[in-house]
């Protein structure tokens, strides 16, 4: 297990040696969401067990209590309870692969507020980078429909562990495969791949190449065509090559486009494939790939059987960070909750307070999810159940015959994980049936519907009597 | 050391294997190089130490052996190879530091094909991270001009080694400091942070926040002034507590301003603090920042001392990928050298061809950076020296009295690390003197100069009878 005690930011030591000179014996409430993005309508959670991991085996060494010692910032008796720190409190958060949305509770913290505050950054960056990966992939898989996508992102990544565990997440977002060896053999995921361009220019000529990697991987061959002309000489090589193999009763995968107009090219190498009697092999393409591409593709009738997806799926392009924040919720001083609230001059960053629990509301005729609703932990769910929108209180919907499903669940209870993490492929496969329950109409990559997350009217009277009293105070 | 053996394109496996299988005692000479950026044009080389640690330190376990064996893809006799492998070719490369440009070699590999295959995602991924964060970070303080840029972005990297390697690379890019705890224990980067909002809603008021914190640190105290409001509240509580503070005899830092118009609310905190006799408090700034923003915020006269930059940063978000590749540009068979380019159909993606060295050329009396200069490695470079632009050729310029530095220098020697690497400060000291070679035209952030990176003759017309040859034979 790689040591990440470290992986923390700065001002949560100096926050922690600020409560740990007066005590208050408090716990805090912290949760993770998500704000409003313009790019996701929805989110794919990940990232949880390798965040637990991190929380888990926080231990400073002697030499991280040196180095601490030698910034000067910290007195020596908060140094020896660092060097005795280990995590006591209590985690809740939907299981890895749960359809989320903007401003949901989707990981909570119950614990001594030095602890809390000191995995803040940590469980951040771990649940934000993994979150943002499987959702970028669950929106490229959904628009890609029952074609396979594989995730080839490594050497755009952004260092070792966006190409490792993005290799996870995209699995998560359901993906069929990656490139990536340390990835596929971490988690057992189907590893993928052909060959470069670098392959056929190492040979006398692209026919040599062809022949070479056919002979390797007869029944697996997928030929990459366009290392010098796509239609004139890669396809003719590779229908060349597919007889071959064929001849010899092997049965070829395919050819791979890498470049070029991929609407015109995989018509054109279709129809000639089929020509030559090769309706079974397949079109894999790849190259700046992503589901908006894909779409526009689709539309113009591309005879593409596989996808390639690397740096726009790696790096979730054209929205690079989820903007996932850690905010307090309530203190805990003996046993007193003190529900707690950060207002802001813009209404949507305004947190919500208390201890909260997520629901999801079914429709018990059909299985379709309904709406999510936010409340304090301990509500009472009434039927027939009435939910109010958040801000536009006139708006409002009852639910007479449905089935609720409570999404946070106990990850870690007083320090002792009380959780059993599922294998990567049971977190795909529960994603995959959990996204099957939004109509398609919320996952529509482009202007789609906005899915129901309403708060109950305890929550909403308690926000609304804290803002009064924070706006009467002014600090 | 953490074991990325795995970290490969399992692409690089089947190559291997079909090279392994019709041994032809060959080597490969690959380079990497970025493509054209329409948002960055320049670079900042980084990843260097880390990319060759990587290379250096593959080994196969016995369990990635059984792993890959398992794969049913390989042969007995290479899974033996496999066991056995370590780098034994040849590395040059730019120092951590170097400012590149678009096209340039900047690392090559001469090695047996197969180990010089099998490095190629992770070098990339290494290299392009690192380079891409050095490079957004140089932008952004290159803008900030004298005015230290502080690194903050942990919670919105893409997963640990984003954060850690990241807050490093924005180091060589300029930064002064960062919030990651790791990153300064690892490098012994200056770690710096103030408090968070969640400090101040943990106390009974702001102003009994501050003074807790101004407590713990009298000297050092910067304070976060948005949590209620920042001008009626946030300001003047600062200042209440920097008149107890500077009464007992401290000095304390300044203040922090997180949200809101940065432009406005630092004109009007400049002037409380001012007036209250705070002349020497600083106004630190956060908050979606990058140069850009910077830039803008400068031009309408903002009060600013400090920056502090997270996602933006760290993501390099308008440009997450820089998009590096490594390419096959020669094979060596028998000790005879065969020049290898890759056509395509777009003029930009052709490479360059034959085994090279890049020089940059420097302008003897005032010492700025004149043009960069990629040559066949065994060139003699005459004075006077005529170099031409790499395309439109008629397109000349002659230099008399000039000085030329090599940039790619030898790394690994037959598998042996020849070259020291530097400490982290050395690295960003060489970096920012770099910099400063160049015309501040070739660094404006928006609509920059052009720097000319020519092709000597005879490389340019080595690539054009290869251009000639491969038209003629497709393949």
């Amino acid at each position: 297990m790689r040591n990440l005690t470290m992986l923390s930011d700065f001002y949560a030591l100096t926050m922690m040696q600020g409560h740990f000179s007066a005590p208050k014996q408090e716990n805090g409430v912290f949760e993770v969401f998500f704000r409003q993005s313009s790019t996701f309508n929805y989110a794919i959670a990940a990232g949880l067990e390798e965040a637990i991991n991190f929380v888990k085996n926080i231990k400073f060494s002697h030499a991280d209590i040196q180095y601490l010692r030698g910034l000067n910032a910290f007195t020596d008796d908060f140094l020896d309870y660092l060097a005795k720190f280990k995590f006591s409190g209590t985690i809740r958060a939907v299981p890895e692969g749960t359809v989320i949305f903007p401003g949901e509770p989707i990981l909570t913290v119950d614990a001594d507020i030095k602890e809390a505050m000191y995995i803040e950054a940590g469980i951040l960056n771990i649940i934000n980078h993994q979150t943002l990966i499987a959702t970028k992939a669950s929106r490229i898989c959904w628009t890609a429909g029952n074609k396979p996508v594989i995730e080839f992102g490594l050497r755009r990544a952004q260092g070792p562990d966006a190409g490792i565990y993005g290799a996870k997440s995209a699995i998560i977002g359901g993906c069929a495969g990656t490139s990536n060896v340390y990835a596929g053999q971490k988690w057992n995921i189907p590893v993928k791949g052909t060959h470069s361009h670098g392959w056929v220019l190492s040979f006398p000529s692209e026919l040599d190449a062809f022949r070479a990697y056919a002979k390797m991987f007869p029944n697996t061959c997928l030929l990459l065509v366009d290392t010098y002309d796509t239609l004139k000489s890669g396809v003719p090589n590779a229908i060349k090559v597919f007889d071959e193999l064929k001849a010899h009763g092997y049965k070829p995968m395919g050819i791979r486009l890498d470049s070029g107009d991929l609407a015109y090219l995989s018509i054109k190498a279709r129809e000639m494939l089929d020509e030559a009697g090769h309706a079974d092999a397949k079109i894999f393409a790849s190259g700046d790939l992503d589901e908006n591409v894909i779409l526009h593709l689709n539309a113009q009738g591309a005879c593409i059987d596989m996808y390639g997806i690397g740096t726009k799926l790696i790096t979730s392009q054209d929205n690079p960070s989820l903007g996932g924040v850690y905010k307090i919720s309530a203190l805990k001083i003996d046993g007193e909750v003190i529900p707690k609230m950060k207002l802001s001059d813009s209404l949507e960053k305004i947190t919500n307070p208390g201890i909260k629990q997520l629901y999801r509301i079914y429709n018990k005729s059909n299985g379709y999810a309904e709406a999510d609703l936010i409340t304090l932990e301990d509500e009472k769910i009434p039927k027939p159940l009435t939910i109010t929108h958040p801000v536009e209180r006139w708006k409002t919907i009852t639910f007479e015959d449905f089935e609720i499903k409570q999404l946070l669940i106990d990850i870690i209870k007083d320090g002792e994980v009380v959780y059993k993490f599922p294998k990567l492929q049971d977190i795909a496969k529960f994603s995959k049936d959990d996204l099957n329950t939004f109509w398609p109409e919320y996952k529509r990559i482009g202007n789609p519907h906005i899915y129901k997350v309403d708060l109950s009217d305890e929550l909403y009277e308690l926000k609304q009597s804290l803002i009064k009293q924070v706006r009467n105070k002014k600090g």
